[in-house]
């Protein structure tokens, strides 16, 4: 099947559809879990496939350090290197050049890094990057992108602008926007850059988009900014781009951030933090984030999330995975990543459901009222916890 | 239903049975993952099920650290706890004491020490033992013994055997050799000592028997002494105990060493090399083991054991594992972990049916031979190419 968007619903600005690959449809709005190196990390591929995880995001950047894309174009692609029948986008690996790499040095043609891995020397350019990404055989790859941070000075954010339309033109020059090499299709998406500034986000969407991509990104978010200013930009950002298209916010966030970004239009959204918080015993429930170490827990024989289907809120309590933390165990990330990405999961179901029902704007508010409540009601009872201990 | 041992098929020496508890029966020769803190390390409930096992061991000296029996008890006793409704073992403690515990001192009542978590003080006596077992409520549990490892001079292998009756007897005395305090059977075994001298090892039959447990172990084996003494003691105790009760060895071993005690009348067995080894990346395989770390993995696409079912086996390759451990994630230690658990099921398994058809000798011969020349092969390739790189 080609690659393909369908819009089945809109409650508002908030959208809900579906996408079409040669691995597997998905409903969107969808939560992509990243698998930086081939593996989402602590959860199994049946791990995965229980969450509902129907599309996972590989990371570039890593997969050609190690194992490289040969390796995995011979192993039959990153589907059948890492025993995941389901899609798979992977990002363009700009990002992790500027945050993992040393020795960067940008240039028009792409940026030369030394390797975190081993030091060794590297060089991504747009066509490197758009071959690595054929190669490694994902669904949906990124063109290669340049963004400069927030807050950015301006002349930098219209050099950003610039540099990332050039590329996305270069990249998609070497096999077209869509392409099959390896029996089944790849279509590439662009990326808009341009900072907090309007203006330049509206350059960059008209110049990106006059590419025809299947798909878009924003870009340049999720770097530490503002939450307001995420929103903000997200919010006319995504006005600008094409109904018809799916719209990717790269790199975000937190359950609320995810339902921010739904209201505001977008259909698609990866992050690491499930599994990074997951691994340090941090939890995500529908009345906000839970630190299982946390003393309160040493007794509770309730569930995680008492509406989560996980395996770890069905079948283990509070108290056993604060255990599993306290005493260092596997297990205790391995459950936490799983429960978290079920959840991520579930937000993205039940936002659906709602835009399907037209009820999106009253789902959103109750989401959010409980889950703040539920932080507000922790923080002050650890508070209170402290106090009569000091 | 009341704990009971059933003798279903002899082939030789070697016993095919099963033992019926309050959490299921299981069938005879039995391996038992080790689930040391209330976890199977790196594996879930359902991981374990997957494998087969249908019994695991807990470490009372672990459990009576963090978190303690107290808490066990009120969270509904240890199956509850962890989320496992098959049946558990708990050991005496005895054997961490002496391995991980600082300060230790032995007196006639028991051993004082420090725990290896925060230095506090502890003392385990043969009632204090078999009280925390209670409360952990393990369908299985040790008497408290004491053994003074191997070689070990006569002496003290005479204290060791006195020390271990008297105990044992202390033990009993508890609450009887079968108790029913928290809703379900826990029955009591005794062990076996006299390090490596025959009429020691009787007199502690003799004196071990004599307080009539429902089932016996051969302890103070598996502490690094040599591969034939094991398998002698092991030989020359099994057969001394009675036939109609089931028949322990503690802390045992590698796939050969539970061929050879099987071969030997031994009924059950634990160790934690399944996951011990899975961590560091070495997996057992019908041909011996495989250090998948070793370059010869590299784009080595089968599985790691044709034969096997499990997840490891038949959704990856032995190069995706390598990948997995040459960047150092943490799917690795849990798939060779959940490989290596399956694969002693799996040997168990193949025990019990050669025994059942009265093919032992010959399923033995067969086993242990492939399993040696696969070692010896891969020894020799790796030498070979080790001496082509330099």
């Amino acid at each position: 099947m080609p690659f393909s968007f369908h819009l089945d619903a809109t409650s508002g600005v908030a959208r809900a559809g579906h996408i079409v690959t040669d691995h597997g449809e998905f409903p969107t709005p969808v939560f992509m879990p990243v698998g930086t190196q081939a593996t989402v990390k602590g959860v199994t591929i049946e791990g995965i496939i229980d969450t509902g995880a129907r599309i996972l995001l590989g990371n570039t950047y890593h997969l050609c350090m190690r194992p490289g894309p040969e390796l995995i174009e011979r192993a039959g692609g990153l589907h059948k290197f890492m025993g995941w029948d389901g899609a798979i986008l992977t990002d363009s690996g700009g990002y992790q050049v500027f945050s993992l790499a040393s020795l960067r040095r940008l240039g028009d043609d792409g940026v030369r890094f030394r390797s975190h891995v081993d030091g060794s020397l590297h060089m991504f350019t747009p066509e490197s990057v758009m071959n690595a990404q054929a190669r490694i055989g994902a669904d949906i790859i990124m063109s290669f992108d340049y963004f400069g941070g927030i807050p950015c000075p301006r002349p930098d954010a219209e050099h950003s602008v610039a540099l990332t339309s050039a590329w996305a033109r270069r990249g998609r020059d070497v096999s077209g926007a869509r392409f099959n090499r390896n029996g089944w299709e790849q279509v590439v998406f662009g990326i808009v850059q341009g900072a907090e500034y309007e203006d330049l986000r509206r350059r960059s969407v008209e110049e990106i988009v006059a590419l025809d991509f299947p798909g878009y990104a924003i870009g340049g978010l999720a770097v530490g900014e503002d939450k307001q200013l995420t929103r903000d930009i997200t919010e006319y950002t995504a006005a600008m781009l094409p109904r018809e298209k799916p719209r990717y916010l790269m790199g975000m966030g937190t359950p609320l951030d995810l339902v921010e970004g739904v209201a505001r239009g977008i259909d698609m959204f990866d992050c690491v933090l499930p599994t990074r918080n997951g691994r340090t015993g941090t939890v995500f429930t529908r009345d906000g984030r839970i630190v299982l170490k946390n003393a309160a827990h040493t007794e509770d024989y309730t569930p995680l999330d008492a509406a989560c289907g996980c395996t770890a809120c069905t079948r283990h309590t509070r108290a056993y995975l604060r255990h599993l933390f306290m005493t260092g165990e596997m297990l205790g990330p391995m459950l936490a990543s799983q429960h978290n990405l079920y959840f991520f999961q579930d937000v993205m179901r039940e936002a659906r459901r709602a835009i399907m029902e037209d009820g999106f704007a009253a789902w959103r508010a109750a989401f959010v009222d409980r889950y703040e409540r539920g932080e507000t009601a922790r923080i002050r009872d650890h508070e209170d916890r402290q106090r009569r201990i000091s």
